[in-house]
This record gives C-alpha cells, sequence and structure tokens, in this order.
C-alpha cells in the first residue's frame, strides 16, 4: 500500500469541483462541492444516529437503498436541518440540480450539508452556482482541493488521504476527503466523508467494508461527545480499476478492506486532532478486555471524561480519573488487575499497576504528557481484545470557541 | 413546612463536629468530620453506581445492610479509593475508631471518605483526632458547621439546609449538609450527602423515600457528566420527635417524603450552582413526554451536552444544539411538536417552535441567558410527564481548575 496524492481524485474516472455560491454571505470561502464519477457506481454510506436528522441525510438515505449513487453535491454554511417540509424541498432541489447538470438520474446522487441549524437553505444561489460548480469539474489535485475547501466549516487542518494497493495484479486507487472538528461553531456538529475508488466491488460488500471500517475509524473519535444532526460518510465504486468484482471475504476483498479502515483511520486521528480547541491527540488503547467492544466502551469513556481531557491538557499523570471513567462506562473490567502507562515521543510511564498507584517519575510524566500526540495506555490482563478510540483534550480554546456568540 | 437552621444538628438528638487532624498536611482546614444520635436510628443510604467503589464506600454497604447505622465518620483529603488492602483496613480502622470512641457497636457507623485518591489514607492523624472529634461533638450550629468544613474540598459555598414539618401534632425536623462541586480538584468527584431526622420511621419506608428523593434531585445533577469512586448519601432516623413509626404510602409519609424530597432538590440546586467554574445555574425541563424517564433522558442529555453549557456561557440562544442532545439522548420523541424556551429573571422567550426555528429578539435572548440562574424549557406536547434537571455552564474556570497540575 502506498499514500498517494489526489484525495477522492486520485482513483479512476472520478471528477471534483469546488466553488463560492454565496451560502455564507459574508464569507469569501468556497461553499459548494461536486464528486462525480464518470462511470455509474456501486455506493454504500453510513449516516448520523441522531434521531433529529437533515434533510439531506432524509434524501440521500432514501437514494442510497439501490446502492448506486456516482455523485455527491454537498454544500457547507448551512446544515438544512430543523427546517420542515421548505428544507426537504430545498434537499431534493439540490439532487435535481445536480442530476440535470450532469444528466444522469436523481436517484444517483447524494446531497449532503454542514454548517448552521434552524435556519432556511438560500437555493437560490445554489441554483445560480450549479452551473459553474459543473464547470469546474476536474480529475486532478486541484478538484480535489475545491471539493475539500468547499464542505470545510471551522476545519483548521485539511483532512484528504489517497492510496494505491494491488489487487490480483491490477492497480486500485481508494481516496477520500473529510470536514469535521467536533461540534463546529457557529452552530452544529458535522462530520462529512467521501471516498472514491475505481475497485470493482459489488455494492453489499462495499457496504459491508464502509460499516467495518466506520466502526473502527470515525465511530471511535470523541471531541466533545456530541453527534450531528448531518453526519455522513459516503463511499462510491466505479469499477474502473478493472479487478474481478470484489466480493466480501474474499482474498482481494481483505486487501480492499485492510486499505479502507487505513484511510478511515488516518482521517480519524486527523479529525482528532484538529478537534474544536484541541492542543493534543490523545490515544486511548485498552487491551486484555472481554471483547473488543468491551474495550471500546471502556476506551470512549475515558476519552470521553471533561477531567481526563483537561488532565491531558494540564499534562496532568491523573490516573486516578482514568480509572473512574473506566467505572462509570457500564463496562466490566477487573480493577485489582488493571495497569495504566502513559506514552508519546518523550517516553512511556506506568502509573498504575493492579489498581493501585504504581511510584514514577512526576517530571516525567509531565514530559510525556506535554507532547502533542499522547496516548492512555490500558491493560486489563494479557493479551485479549484490543481497541483504540481518539480524542483530544479540553481546552480554554473550547470554551472560546463554542461560547462565542453566533453573531 | 418551614425552613429552620442547624443543618444535621436540627433534628432532636443528633449532634456533629469537625476538626482538623492533619490529613491534608499543606492545608489548615477542617478534614475530619462526626456525626452522632443519642439514640439508635433507622437508616438508609444510596452510593455511587461506578464499578470502582472507595473503601469507604464497600464498608458502608455492608454495614447498612440492617438499617442501623446511628453514626456517621467522614474524611476529606483522601479518597481512600484504589487503594486495594490497605485501603480497606483503614476504612474498618476509621469505623472502629469511631465506635470505641462513641461506644456503640461498630455496624452501626458509617464511613465516608473524599480527596485525591490512589494515595494511602493517613489513618495515625485519624487515630491521633478521634479522641478530640468525639470530644467536640455538639448539637447546635456550631456542631453542624464544623461538620460541614470538614467535608467540603472544592466547594465555594456552604451547601446545608433543614425543615421543621408536622406529622399529626408532632414537629418533626429534618437536615442535611452536601459536599460537592462537580468532579473535585485535585483529583477526583465526589458527592457526601448526609441527612439526620427525628422522626419515627422504619428503615424500609425510609429507603424507599430516600430512593425516591435521590432520583428526583441528586441523579439530575449533571456537572460534568463524570461519576465518582466515592459518592453516598445517608440518612439516619432517631425517632425522637415521637411521632407514630411512618410507613410508606400512608398520609404522614407523604408529608414527611415531600419535606425530604425538598431539602434534595434545594441541595442539588446549590451543588449545580457551584460546579466546578460554573457561572450559571442551567435548570433543564422538558414536559410532555411519553414518561418521566423519556422526559429525564432528554433533560440530561441536554444539561450535560459540553455544546450547550458552553453556550449558556456565551449567553447564546442556540436551540439547535438543544435539538441535537435530544435527538442523541436515545429517547423518543417528535421533533415537529417540539417547542423552546429560555427563561431567567429577566424574561422568558420562545425560539423554537414545531422543531423549527421560531422568530426572536436576539438582543433579549442574550439578556435573558446572561442572568446568574436560566432554564431550558421544552415541551413535547400538551400536559404529559415532566422532569427538571439541573446543570451548569462549561466556563474557562473549568478548565483551569481541572487542567491545573495536582501538585
Amino acid at each position: 500500500m502506498t499514500e498517494i496524492s489526489g484525495g477522492v481524485c486520485a482513483a479512476k474516472g472520478f471528477l471534483a469541483s469546488g466553488i463560492r455560491c454565496g451560502i455564507k454571505p459574508s464569507s469569501q470561502k468556497k461553499d459548494l462541492a461536486l464528486i462525480f464519477s464518470n462511470s455509474p457506481c456501486s455506493a454504500a454510506a453510513v449516516f448520523t444516529s441522531n434521531k433529529v436528522k437533515a434533510a439531506s441525510v432524509l434524501v440521500t438515505k432514501e437514494n442510497i437503498v439501490n446502492g448506486k449513487i456516482r455523485a455527491v453535491i454537498a454544500n457547507s454554511g448551512n446544515a438544512n436541518a430543523c427546517t420542515g417540509d421548505e428544507g426537504m424541498d430545498s434537499a431534493k432541489r439540490m439532487v435535481k440540480l445536480a442530476a440535470d447538470a450532469l444528466q444522469i438520474d436523481s436517484g444517483e446522487i447524494a446531497v449532503a450539508s454542514t454548517g448552521v441549524i434552524g435556519v432556511p437553505l438560500p437555493i437560490g444561489v445554489i441554483e445560480n452556482g450549479i452551473g459553474s460548480l459543473k464547470n469546474s469539474l476536474r480529475d486532478d489535485d486541484q478538484g480535489n482541493a475545491d471539493a475539500l475547501e468547499a464542505i470545510m466549516t471551522t476545519d483548521t487542518r485539511k483532512k484528504e488521504i489517497a492510496v494505491e494497493i494491488e489487487i490480483a495484479g491490477k492497480k486500485v486507487r481508494i481516496g477520500a476527503i473529510v470536514k469535521g472538528s467536533g461540534m463546529i461553531h457557529p452552530n452544529m456538529a458535522t462530520m462529512l466523508g467521501f471516498i472514491t475508488t475505481d475497485a470493482a466491488i459489488q455494492s453489499d460488500a462495499l457496504d459491508a467494508a464502509l460499516r467495518a471500517a466506520v466502526k473502527k475509524s470515525f465511530n471511535r473519535l470523541t471531541v466533545d461527545g456530541d453527534m450531528s444532526t448531518n453526519d455522513m460518510v459516503l463511499i462510491m465504486a466505479n469499477g474502473e480499476a478493472g479487478n474481478a468484482p470484489l466480493v466480501n471475504n474474499e482474498n482481494g476483498f481483505k486487501v480492499f478492506y485492510e486499505a479502507l479502515e487505513y484511510i478511515c483511520v488516518a482521517l480519524t486521528r486527523t479529525m482528532a486532532r484538529d478537534g474544536e480547541g484541541a492542543g493534543k491527540l490523545v490515544t486511548v488503547t485498552v487491551s486484555g478486555a472481554e471483547s473488543e467492544e468491551n474495550a471500546e466502551i471502556l476506551a470512549k469513556s475515558v476519552a470521553s471524561s471533561s477531567l481526563v481531557k483537561t488532565a491531558c491538557f494540564g499534562a496532568d499523570a491523573n490516573w486516578g480519573r482514568v480509572l473512574c471513567a473506566m467505572g462509570y462506562s457500564g463496562a466490566d473490567f477487573k480493577l485489582e488487575k488493571t495497569s495504566v502507562s502513559f506514552k508519546s515521543s518523550a517516553g512511556i510511564i506506568q502509573v498504575c499497576k493492579d489498581g493501585m498507584t504504581f511510584p514514577f517519575s512526576e517530571d516525567l510524566a509531565k514530559k510525556i504528557l506535554s507532547e502533542e500526540e499522547i496516548e492512555i495506555i490500558i491493560t486489563l490482563g494479557e493479551g485479549g481484545p484490543k481497541a483504540s478510540v481518539w480524542g483530544c483534550d479540553l481546552t480554554y480554546d473550547y470554551v472560546k470557541i463554542n461560547g462565542d456568540y453566533r453573531s
């Protein structure tokens, strides 16, 4: 597996564009993106489990049913959530505009939105921009960069990746862009992820791969525990690599899946690092658990704890807060077999053994925890199932970004 | 019902004391408390559901089984949690010291601790202090004040209350002290609550009353979502008021229960107001729900949301975050019937109707949300079950208090 450039345009046959159409009136930033495959695709998607779902989520959920999405239109600056029937009409109108411009069926279009909620989507400016958006489609790095810029909101880092793998002698590419940095100022969350691949793969296998990869990556990301109305991760596979169609659990599928998981985990880490106001990437790894699910619940509880997060901010080796967060996670574990270590590029230090304090150098611990990427390593016994969760520290800036008045 | 002074010493036959024995070596604050009833008591308690439980919790759980606790010894400055067998020995030793000093049975003693975890309890200083602690017992306001001071950690407000009620012609008193202000610097949480009453009431009825009252008060408090290893609320009833013993669900019981719930809710509000770094008391009330449990889940999700809490800090009428937090709570509700208003002493303003924006004055909303006590009122339809949850805003000071290095 080789990392390459190009993001969503890395795979054969995919084009992308991004323009400023005016959804964010006071900003000069791009706000409308399009990703398009020259040929029909298999597709799969996962959506927010929030009961309050944006119109774009509801419309895309309907269109993805047949597994045939080959284009995405996405806007930033407005979430089109809590906007009632008018919002549904606007989401459908976005789909129709893209379908007409691309001359494909409406059922092959996904729509995504991110931004302020409860404000009607200015569909007029999207109508005005659709021609320019379609004409800007490019199959190169610039096309990818434009689309990425157009979906970003408070993101401070560009989150893109692409890899090339080989499956039965054929070069296969997978690329992705995501946006999201915890909950989004001025109003809401949103994680949007768009993945493209030229692999030939049936939509049910693609669906299985995406769900498994998201479970081990984006679903193990915690910035502030809030979950958006608009979250969506979509993958389109157009088969232009020419490989024999991948089938779930066969050899080629495994290679493809591993690359997909690699991409999703890499992007998850970048998102955690870019959490609102985050100063540090905090990885929490639990091993020796009863099950992987159990390990994940424990790790998530630690990574989500406001007290652990502020301790990370303060470079405080406060292992008591780690055990406490495990204790209220709801998952079982044996306290008397629990060890905790802190790790970073400055070293590794054990601070708790058998559920009790383990003498350590506070100076070294502080040095380790002062790095920008730190890991909390929890072992519940020898070997056994393992899970990592990614989060960030809780800082003054988080409060500042989210406490500021919207206007 | 009349509010009176005296806290845990208000009820007949109860004495209390608090001294500095030296558990907090660098502090001149009191750190050891005793509450004692002259006569035997019925007793009941609720404990943390954290799987990591302090030694004091484990020992008191055992002693309360027969419902006969008549004294509590409590220390601050050390949680005696994650301290292994040695910690268990120390907790038992505290019970024995109190039993010997008071000349009562060890089985009639509860023990509670709060403070730093993972550090061995300095049992020697408690042994040295026990005589002075016993000799300082008083049945007046001062005794109560001393005990309260000795259990406080980062609390910035004294949390005590007492009321007098009449049951079948007899004056009955209930009083309480609590400590807790979210999770406690430098290390852990802890909510300790001690309630005394001279009512005659059987321990099963007392247990039922306490559980019901705690469910509607302390269990509806959220400061940062973390739950301590040491939480404990204990009630002792010595019957010295001379009423006919109260039986669950009879008339006198109802009067008693209402007073107990009043006390617990009042103390809960004070704790929320005193949340670490809190600038504002935030009450979230949901009505028109399918069930009271459903209303509570929704309200708790809103009150716990970091985004809602920072919006309260910023006096931002960000109703989208309110709906979003309801959406990921796991509880059902009809978005299209949901309304949201903000209320304080500066007025009330509706900001969301039928799940969509409801035109409002941003200036008035900001004025309302700038008060020190604000309420988020969510209605899911006409009438129907209702629940209130208490929390606070998320401020720079929260990050500061919890991010500071322990030493």
